[in-house]
């Protein structure tokens, strides 16, 4: 594939190349995006948004049983989006939830997570009336019950459960095994306890049960011996504590292509397999079967974005006596886009306001901060005449980017604006150093 | 060393533990700050943070030739204090810039870094009146000309050199090999001829050389090898264009001990070395001996700051049939302290509220971050008497801490205080949800 060419599989449904050589999204000019709102932009296409919001759905069955990860990418816009389309929305933390209920996000449809969770946090679930709690100690089973006890409410909950499986992804973002902060044990019966604990609690109400077996997940099987395994916890709570749960939430991690040699996973094709499997051992078991839901974030939210940067410095390095390395450096870097660094992560990124086609150079993509690690593409091959003042845009930055910026060297985080047929809306505004300043207490007087 | 002593070599100066069990810093116990602005907290020890720059400036003959790397931590406050104890200061971004000159410090005790600067940047740099801008490519060079040359300047200018020494770091953290975004090659003697160019150009002036050979260095032979090629680089610039340089920057990278185990750089010592080192070589090859300035960020900020977290969860996960580990969840993590996620960074971590004094147990202190990865201390053995509710601190989280921290999963920054004499300064409030969505646009009506 040519280098003007869009790995479709990667970029926004939405997103094309001009014959004037301008890669458009939603119709709209990402380079009239550029000078409308600065460098570096993020770009969401809202009907890609949408649409991955509708094909899950369609997968899963009905939009409730798709709860949308907002860890990936949270703004009261996106979360209104997500509540037109009909999706159940998961948080994470206390803030999450505020700007969730600020979006006027019906409350009943949020499915609550966290490993240490807040008297604070806990409380606002209850008088906000969450739909799920996902319980993952058993201090927050009693702490919960505390709490819903004390406004008079009884709280729904999941019981988080490490089934053991570790869907074979990086080892940071893996969270299935044993040896990690979330969950209760189903091995060492942990589970179970906390299980009969809520059945037992006076103001909790054990509707479901939990696990998520990793991120990038690009098949079934790790979805499927996971809920096989919370199903034999099923079978024994519903045999022994004669408890019907409506519920089996099996997380998010649905896989995405970030580069070109990449396929992302079949969601439509995934999501029938682990349905089948999950009636048949249902069936087997004899329990009844329980409403799958998921917790898709990536698949949502990461290929509906891209982020647009402009060419600084361009310099060519020699790596041996023979060989050179063309430094192409952009206006961002690690603050907005931390996962080259943190994960190794790989994009995929095309210049978007012309057609290049010099011969290919080994090329590697860097940001402006002030550490030789910022690196947003390692290891490209690029036509030799990108220039400064070129654009480059990275496809895919919408999971886990805007969510995990920070300020580093006073950079501010940048604008983000949503593209639909033709028009821009502006969704976040560019961080000013007036924003950065804006906490920090006045100095003494010299 | 027990669990309830703290590892003077990484604590800040001002701190000590006293007889009820409180550790104070400053004179100021640390619970008492939690309680007044929440947790988690980041409590700076202001005459640790200013003692330690009065040692570099002891160290390096002069205050003025220890230019404090900004990047590491910066507030007004910080850039203040640092101005107050005569030290330079380096930035490395225009914000960073803004931020030095809205504290009020003089511009001509500035030196500028970026591998990437706009000519907005270039311009601010001029117009303000920076002392140095440490050129960084061919392209800067030309650029920064013509800025210089618009506003009828003459900008005085560092080249800044990969000399090919890597001091043995991380290498996220190495910025001195050949193969990376900073600097121009000795080697290929492309920095001879932006040395030349730099003469040559009618708006800049060529006053030193710079070199920057990694992080978390704990010896001088590094300095040494990296100042020796840099010389020979001055040498020939001295012999060919007849030009004295006065400045050899030798930038930063002075190491600190995170944990217990660690001994720090000797600063005084490996000081002592380097300039010795330094007027050797420059005897041996005939040339006035540069006056040689340094960068340190980490030494200077990083073990004067220690940030306070709340105990919540605390849990116990079988790791195998027969052991198990502690899992205790502090009310931050990995949106204020990247460094473990990133780059595998060790910590030393204590209850500061009381004593403690059950036996130990392996015990892994993790954040509240929605991802398995959140990890503080992978490996520690703690009393198994710590509670929910304990105040815990982590120790030399001054510098990379604060400046890298971000907002996932929609979590405020920490407040900043910084503490002395008995008193308390707030230099940063706290992030609230309201600062997050301050800068979005307003939802349309529905
Ligand atoms: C419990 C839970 N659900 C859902 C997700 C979303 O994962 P993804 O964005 O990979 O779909 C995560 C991610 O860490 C998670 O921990
Ligand atoms: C050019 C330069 N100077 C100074 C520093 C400060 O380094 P440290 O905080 O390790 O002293 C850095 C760190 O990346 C740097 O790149």
């Amino acid at each position: 594939m040519g280098f003007n060419e869009l790995p479709t599989h990667v970029w926004p449904r939405g997103a094309a190349r001009g014959a004037d050589g301008e890669v458009t999204i939603g119709g709209v000019p990402l380079p009239e995006i550029a000078v409308q709102y600065g460098t570096p932009v993020m770009v969401i296409d809202e009907d890609d948004f949408r649409s991955r919001c509708r094909d899950m759905a369609a997968a899963f069955g009905a939009p409730e049983n798709v709860h949308y990860a907002s860890k990936a990418f949270l703004t009261r816009q996106i979360a209104r989006w997500v509540d037109e389309e009909g999706l159940a929305l998961d948080v994470a933390s206390e803030n999450e939830l505020r700007i969730a209920l600020a979006a006027g996000f019906p409350a009943k449809r949020i499915t609550v997570h966290g490993n240490n969770k807040s008297l604070s946090f806990l409380g606002l679930c209850v008088s906000a009336g969450v739909g799920h709690v996902v319980v993952d100690s058993h201090q927050e089973l009693r702490e919960l019950n505390v709490v819903a006890g004390r406004a008079g409410a009884v709280q729904d909950v999941f019981i988080r459960v490490k089934p053991g499986v570790d869907a074979h992804t990086h080892e940071f973002i893996a969270t299935s095994h044993e040896d990690q902060k979330f969950g209760l044990s189903l091995a060492s019966g942990s589970a179970y306890r906390a299980a009969g604990d809520a059945i037992a609690a006076d103001h909790l109400r054990l509707t479901g049960l939990h696990c998520h077996v990793g991120s990038q997940v690009f098949d079934a099987e790790g979805f499927k011996l996971a809920a096989e395994r919370v199903l034999g916890l099923y079978k024994q709570i519903y045999a022994e504590q004669s408890v019907a749960l409506d519920y089996l939430d099996l997380g998010g991690g649905y896989g995405i292509a970030y580069v070109e040699q990449e396929e992302p996973l079949d969601v439509a094709a995934v999501a029938a397999d682990l349905l089948r499997a999950v009636r048949e051992v249902a069936d087997d078991l004899g329990i009844p079967a329980p409403t799958v839901v998921v917790e898709p974030g990536r698949a949502i939210a990461g290929p509906s974005t891209v982020t647009v940067y402009r060419v600084g410095t361009v310099k060519d390095v020699h790596t041996s006596h023979t060989t050179t390395r063309r430094y192409i450096a952009v206006d961002g870097g690690m603050s907005d886009n931390i996962r080259p660094s943190l994960y190794d992560s790989l994009y995929d990124a095309r210049v978007v306001n012309r057609l290049v086609d010099g011969a290919e150079v080994p090329t590697r993509l860097v940001g402006s901060h002030c550490e030789s690690g910022d690196i947003l593409v390692n290891d490209a091959s690029w036509p030799e005449d990108v220039a400064p003042g070129d654009l480059v845009a990275l496809a895919a930055t919408g999971a886990y980017c805007y969510s995990m910026s920070s300020n580093y060297n006073a950079f501010g985080r940048p604008a983000v604006v949503a593209v639909r047929a033709g028009e821009i809306t502006p969704m976040v505004r560019r961080e000013t150093v007036e924003d950065l300043l804006a906490r920090e207490y006045d100095l003494p007087a010299i």
